[in-house]
């Protein structure tokens, strides 16, 4: 399959960071929120990954935009989108929620920062949350503001991520607990930072509010950074899959409810809160899911995906897979599948056809659990 | 500036006939509401524009995604997101509606389908309006059902269309009026087409809602077009520039209210009709408008947009430019601006930096009227 070239233009946005790493050896690109999201570099998939895993990379993750709700009825708001008991928690802190439809049908599963009752950042996956949070603050009378903030995250991730944060912003960074934020100085500018990000490596996300001020701290970084290997990168596809962190309209969409995507933790049908699709989700649960996100592994030595592709059980479709790489420490593909009921217990096999236009290239596979490491 | 790569994957969806254009000479892509749209072919830009206004493109722009807003309340609903008065829209007919937030900030700017008072399908531009309308039928308590169909728009573009469709389809297509709608009959299958189309070199849209029918139609088009040289194509930058076509989240964004865009002839805020902003709107036609969308000439031989640029008249910020392409015609860089008060008259000048990474390159540039053709 031939690559194809991204056309730009500003309807899908740069970032502040854009005109750097395209000098940094940035090879594509792929569209989150209307805006440019690094997908490779001139360093191979391979190459990239085994860094990511020993050292420290800096990802231009702007495209995870932020949904500002603020004012008297912002808790009211936000509970009601996520089935996520929000009763109870804590500023300063993030929250990993599935945002649903009445239908239960999964719209966005951000992570929520919450700054206190009345103000809470949503840093949203790629649909447009600002519109159906509008929608229902204006039908339901809320009185709320909902605006995307100037806010671009650079990502610090891997295991030396923080060796140098600790350079940079000094031991105290350190005690940042996974999953809470806080502000550190460097230089003259002070810096959201929440111990988080889109890998397994360990990191930190820095939600920049001053462009200046990210610009400088991205150089900072790499003025600095030799001694940790420090390299720009993106999320990588072979990391995310392995460790089981899974990409919205990737692995699922608005046609998945919570409980087919494993997010049983984050449903609370048992209290009095009050979020939409609750009364559907009661349902869900007596009658039982129909379908579920799986891990697979496939005996193939690549693969490429751009849609689903359907898998088979003695000739019966039991499922689709949505995302797949070829993983050099498993040494086969592995993917993330909706698989069909009965068919989603660990072991089921199946096949599939991994042949471009119509060719035939069946491989077998297996459904496994995720994550995979 | 170096060209980069597209990352394919399952969210950017594909289109039913992504693996044919890709055949026939595509060379990048754009996305749109999360789902690739062409962008570009092996013939240059400038190849492509003389031929679309001279014979027929078949164009893949299934990414102008249906959303179909149905039952008792899809009237009152489809109402309340635009300014433009639907009280005696009629069915069959298309209508070009500016959707704008409780603010009066546009959020799409779709072509809506009418089948009946209790079915409609809202032709979106680049924003997730579903989400939206969601919102608000919910918050509302609306007796509606709001999905995405398949459906998968091929348009027909360029003068020797009607030649072209009379072929396929018989002489009945030709009295098809502008913005008009209706089913016609190829082999076995029945197609919803309307009168319209992203340019203005005359044309037809085709919603495909059967995907072997619209893969056979298309195969059909090229099997006997060979006679009006018929080619594959996309929107066009050039041709809709100059038409003065508008493109969401390029021209016109949700920071922008609908008589900043000209769209005056779609508000109505006479009549007893209930639309959201409908109070603001009124405030902001008393007060004025602080900025307009104006068309603008550079004298410059090419540009790349890929963000707004900043346009001054003797060192004071006067608007931005967001939208521009060399023009054969015109033999300058012809483009879209917002351009803030009291400057947006024509005749205006004006200087823009188009240099790159920090460079120099300064042009003048003249404020004019929208379309340029």
């Amino acid at each position: 399959m031939s690559q194809k070239f991204i056309a730009k233009s500003r309807r899908l946005r740069s970032t502040i960071y854009s005109s750097r790493i395209e000098q940094q050896g940035l090879t594509s690109y792929t569209v989150y929120n209307h805006m440019l999201l690094p997908a490779g570099f001139s360093d191979s998939l391979e190459q990239t990954y085994y860094h990511l895993k020993k050292y420290v990379q800096i990802w231009d993750v702007a495209a995870e935009r932020q949904i500002q709700i603020s004012g008297k009825d912002a808790s009211k708001l936000i509970q009601l989108m996520t089935p996520r008991n929000m009763t109870n928690t804590k500023a300063g802190k993030c929250y990993y929620c599935p945002i649903i439809d009445d239908n239960g049908g999964i719209i966005n599963d951000p992570v929520i920062l919450k700054f206190n009752n009345d103000k809470w950042w949503v840093s949203i996956a790629d649909s447009d949350l600002l519109l159906y949070a509008k929608g229902l603050a204006i039908g339901k009378k809320f009185e709320v503001e909902i605006f995307e903030p100037n806010v671009n995250i650079m990502a610090v991730q891997g295991p030396k991520s923080f060796d140098l944060m600790n350079k940079v912003f000094g031991s105290k960074i350190l005690e940042l607990k996974f999953y809470n934020f806080d502000y550190f100085q460097f230089a003259d500018n002070k810096y959201l930072i929440a111990r988080s990000g889109w890998s397994k490596q360990g990191g930190f996300e820095i939600y920049v509010e001053n462009d200046e001020a990210g610009l400088a701290l991205y150089d900072e970084f790499f003025r600095i950074g030799d001694e940790f290997n420090i390299k720009p990168g993106c999320p990588h596809l072979i990391e995310r899959i392995e460790s089981g962190l899974i990409s919205y309209n990737n692995d699922i969409d608005i046609g998945d409810n919570p409980f087919e995507c494993g997010f049983d933790r984050f449903v609370d049908l048992d209290s009095d809160i009050d979020f939409l699709g609750k009364e559907r989700l009661k349902e869900i649960k007596k009658e039982g899911i129909s379908k579920k996100l799986m891990g697979v592994t496939i005996s193939a030595n690549e693969i490429q995906i751009t849609g689903s592709l359907n898998l088979f059980y003695q000739n019966k479709l039991i499922g689709e897979l949505r995302s797949a790489v070829y993983s050099p420490t498993f040494k086969k593909v592995i993917g993330m599948a909706m698989i069909n009921k009965p068919f989603f217990t660990i072991g089921q096999n199946f096949e599939i056809n991994l042949g471009d236009k119509g060719d035939k290239s069946i491989h077998s596979g297996t459904v496994c659990e995720l994550p995979f490491i």
